[in-house]
C-alpha cells in the first residue's frame, strides 16, 4: 500500500500489520486557495493551450541564435532613450527605494555624463526628478548588477534575425565595466567616473574597430554558440565567463591589434584585466531571445528575471508586466577576506535572465568555478542543475554539460512547476557592499523569491480566464 | 577461503563446500624469467631504495614550477646546436629509419634554413651525411608531432629555477607551428616552408616583445599555473590546450598590441587561429622538469617518453639511454572526413614527456574534448585517468580534476606496475598522414609499447646490480 499525504493515515494501516510507503506530499501552495485554483487552471482546464504556449516559448528560447553586430551610442539606438534617460536593472523602482549601490551606480552615471561634477549635485539632480530613471528592460537593454547606462554610453548591439520585423529584434548592454573601482560594483569614486569615461572614449572606438575587422573576416558572431563552448571549457556563462572571454578575445586579436588611435594598449590592459567582457555580450543575447519569447501568449513559462537591489522581477511570456517579491539575499556565498553577509547588498542586476534559457544557475553542473560555492565539489553544482530540471519544461539543445554525459541544461522555468514544488531558481551572482560603496565583497548563488512565481501563475491564470 | 591463481584448486575446495573467491592473478611478465627477476629484485631487495628514489624523482615531477623567461635562437641557446644541426623529435633514428612524415618535415627545415631550394636537394643533402640530425630530447629540446628544427629556428626559453646549476635547469622548444599546411604535421609544401619562415621573421619579434613586456608587467610566466588552469577549463594540455592558449594571449594581450613592426596585424591572425600555441611552451617545461627529476638514481620512476614515429623511446630516471620499441598506431582515433587507419602514420612526437607528470591521458578525465575520442562521454575519459592511476606512484598536487572531485591527476609512471599489470601509458596526440604528406589526418590516444617499458625494468635491474 503506498500512502500519499497524512501519516496518521499510514500509522493506522502499518498497526494492522500492512506494509506502507509513505510519501512526502503536502497539498500544493500551502493550501492557498486561489494558487491550487490556478494550479487547477493551468494544469487542466487550459493545460492544452498553456502546454502548446509553453512548447513555442521554449522552442524559441532554445533556438534563437542572436549574433553581436557591433557598437553604437545609446542615445542612437536604444528605443526610448531620451537625452536625460537613465538605464537601470531590474523592475521599476522609485528613486527613494533604490538600494545603495545603485544609487551610487546611478550618480556615477550622471557624473559620466557630464549632468554634475559632484556625487552630491547628482544626487539631487536625480532626486529634482530631472533625470527620467527607466528599467533597462524596457528598453530592450539589460545590465548585470547595479549598472547603470546614460545616453552617452556605448552598448552592444545584439540582433535575433528570427525575431519580429525585418531585421529581427535587437538588444542592448553597455561594455562590462570590468573589475574594481567601477560603478556596477556600487563603488563612486572618481576612478569609477573615469572608467565609464574609459569605455566610452578609449574602449569603444577599439572594441567598435575590432569587432568590425572581425565580422568583415568572419561574418557575425554567434553569442550563444562561444557560450555553448564556454560551457564546454567551466564556464556557466554568467558568474564565470572566462572561457567565453577568451575565445571572443583571440578571435578579435587581429582586429585589436590593427584598430587604429593611441590608447591601443591602455585597451588592451583593460581587456586583459576583465573576464567578464563575454557576460554583458551574452546577457544582451538572451535578452533578445526572451524578449522574441514573451510575445506568445497563454504560456505559464518565466521569460524573464531582474532585479534592482529592491525588488526581484518575473515576466511570464504573454504578459507584459513584472511580479516582484523583496530582493533576497545571496544564500550560499562566499566573500572576500574582510567582508560577510552583514555586508551584503541583497540580489541585484538584470543578468537572471541568463537562468531562463539554461545558462547560470541552470549550467551550475558546468563550472567547477561555480562548485566551489556550493560544497567544493561538484556534486553540489550538479544538485544546482538538477533542482532547475525539476522545474524547467525542457532541455537545452545546445548548452550541454560534460559532467552530465553532455546532456542538455534545463530550459524553460515553469510556473506551475515552481509553484507546487516551491523549488525556485538559483542564480549565480556577484554580491555587492550593501552601504558603504566599496565594491563586490563576494559571490554566490541567489534562491529566487517564491512569491514572485506564485503572484505570477496568478496572473496567468487570471489572464487565462479574461 | 580466498584462491589465488589457478582455478582447478577453487574447483577442488569448493567441491568440498567451502566458500571460495576466484581471483584473477596471473605470473607476472608471462612468466619471462629476467622480468620477473627484475620485479623481485626492485620489489624486493631493492626495494627500500627504490622507493626512496621514487619518492624523489615524484617530488620533482611535481613540485617543479618551470618559467618562461622569453624567446631565443636555437644556435644561440640549445646546448650543442650546430651550424648543420637538425633536431628531430624521439629516440635516435638513422635517416634511412625515418617516417614520411619527418622526412617531409625535414627537408622543410632544410629549405627554410636555406641549406637547399627543393625537396629532393634537401633529401640529397640530408643523405650524404652533411647535415647533422640529432633526437633533439638530447639537446634539452622538445618538439611536438613531426617537429624539426633548424638553427635559426626561435624557441621558447623554460627555466626550471630549482634545478641544477645557479640559473637551474632549463629546456627548450620551438613556436608551435600552427594548423594545416605546416610541417610539424609532415607537409613539405611551399606553404609549409613559409609557415617556418613566418615563426622566424615575423612571429618571433612580435611574440619576443610581448612576452618582454608581459613579464615586465607581471614576472616570469609560471607555465603549469597556467596548465592547472587549463585543467579546470576543459583541457588535458596535451591535445588540447585552449583554455591555456587564450589564457596565455589574453595576458600577452597589452604586449601583442604595443609591438613594433608592420607585421603584427598578420602575426595576430597567425594567433588568432592556433589554439596549440601552449602545447611547445608546456612541453618544454615538462621537460625541465623531466631532466631535473631524470637525474635521481636508482628509480623505477619514467622521467621521458618520446616518439619519432618509427620507435617509442622511454626514459627512466638515473639511466641515461632510451628504451626503445616500435611506434604504436594511435588506436582509439578519430579521423578527419575521408581520411582512415590506413592512412595513419605511427605515433609521433615528443609530447608524451607531458604524461610523466599528470598531463595528457593522465588528465584525459578533465577534458570533455578528450573525451569525444574514448566514447564520446566522460566515463570514456575517466577511465583512462583510473589506467594511468592503477600504475602511477603518485598523485599530482597542483594538476586537479574538476569530474573527480578535484583529485589530482596521477603522477610518476612506475615500470614496475607497468610491467605487473601490464598496462601502459595512454597518450593523448594527433595523426599524420602516412605516406603523402597531407597533414593531419586525424587525432586520438595511443596506447604505448610495452616492450620499451619492459626493457626499461630490465636496465634499472641491472643497474642495480651493478
Amino acid at each position: 500500500m503506498v500512502n500519499v499525504g497524512l501519516k496518521l493515515f499510514g500509522d493506522a494501516v502499518r498497526s494492522q500489520g500492512a506494509a506502507v510507503v509513505d510519501v512526502d506530499w503536502r497539498i500544493p501552495a500551502g493550501g492557498d486557495p486561489a494558487l491550487v485554483a490556478a494550479l487547477v487552471e493551468t494544469y487542466g482546464a487550459s493545460s492544452e493551450g498553456v502546454d502548446r504556449a509553453n512548447a513555442e516559448v521554449c522552442r524559441r528560447l532554445d533556438s534563437a541564435a542572436p549574433v553581436l553586430s557591433g557598437l553604437a551610442t545609446a542615445l542612437d539606438v536604444v528605443p526610448g532613450m531620451g537625452e536625460r534617460t537613465l538605464l537601470h536593472p531590474g523592475p521599476p523602482v522609485a528613486w527613494d527605494d533604490v538600494c545603495d549601490p545603485l544609487r551610487r551606480s546611478a550618480r556615477v552615471a550622471v557624473m559620466a555624463e557630464g549632468w554634475a561634477a559632484t556625487p552630491e549635485a547628482a544626487e539631487a539632480l536625480i532626486a529634482s526628478g530631472d533625470v527620467d530613471l527607466q528599467p533597462a528592460n524596457e528598453h530592450a537593454t539589460v545590465g548585470p548588477m547595479a549598472t547603470v547606462l546614460g545616453p552617452s554610453a556605448p552598448v552592444f548591439v545584439v540582433e535575433n534575425p528570427q525575431g519580429g520585423g525585418s531585421q529581427g529584434n535587437r538588444a542592448f548592454a553597455g561594455i562590462n565595466q570590468g573589475p574594481g573601482a567601477a560603478p556596477w560594483f556600487g563603488v563612486e569614486t572618481p576612478d569609477a567616473v573615469a572608467r565609464v569615461v574609459l569605455l566610452r572614449e578609449a574602449v569603444r572606438p577599439v572594441l567598435e574597430s575590432a569587432l568590425a575587422a572581425t565580422i568583415e573576416a568572419g561574418g557575425l558572431i554567434d553569442v550563444f554558440s562561444i557560450a555553448a563552448q564556454g560551457l564546454q571549457m567551466g564556464d556557466d556563462a554568467h558568474m564565470r565567463t572566462q572561457a567565453c572571454t577568451n575565445l571572443l578575445v583571440r578571435a578579435l586579436l587581429p582586429g585589436l591589434v590593427a584598430a587604429d588611435g593611441d590608447r591601443g594598449v591602455e585597451v588592451a590592459r583593460f581587456l586583459a584585466t576583465n573576464h567578464l567582457l563575454f557576460l554583458n555580450i551574452v546577457m544582451a543575447a538572451a535578452k533578445a531571445t526572451s524578449d522574441w519569447a514573451s510575445v506568445v501568449p497563454g504560456s505559464t513559462i518565466v521569460t524573464g528575471m531582474a532585479r534592482n537591489g529592491t525588488t526581484f522581477g518575473v515576466k511570464v511570456a504573454g504578459l507584459d508586466r513584472w511580479f516582484t517579491a523583496p530582493a533576497p539575499d545571496v544564500g550560499r556565498a562566499l566573500f572576500h577576506p574582510g567582508y560577510g553577509p552583514g555586508d551584503a547588498a541583497p540580489d541585484i542586476g538584470d543578468s537572471a535572465v541568463l537562468e531562463t534559457l539554461g545558462l547560470g544557475g541552470a549550467a551550475a553542473a558546468a563550472s567547477p568555478a561555480v562548485a566551489t560555492f556550493l560544497g567544493g565539489k561538484m556534486a553540489g553544482a550538479v544538485a544546482a542543475t538538477r533542482a532547475m530540471e525539476s522545474i524547467c519544461a525542457g532541455r537545452s539543445t545546445r548548452f550541454r554539460i560534460p559532467y552530465l554525459d553532455f546532456s542538455g541544461s534545463p530550459v524553460g522555468i515553469d510556473l506551475r512547476r515552481v509553484v507546487t514544488l516551491e523549488i525556485t531558481p538559483g542564480i549565480t551572482t556577484g554580491i555587492l557592499d550593501a552601504t558603504q560603496g566599496r565594491g563586490q565583497v563576494g559571490a554566490g548563488v541567489a534562491t529566487a523569491p517564491l512569491a514572485a512565481f506564485q503572484a505570477a501563475l496568478l496572473g496567468v491564470a487570471e489572464s487565462l480566464k479574461a
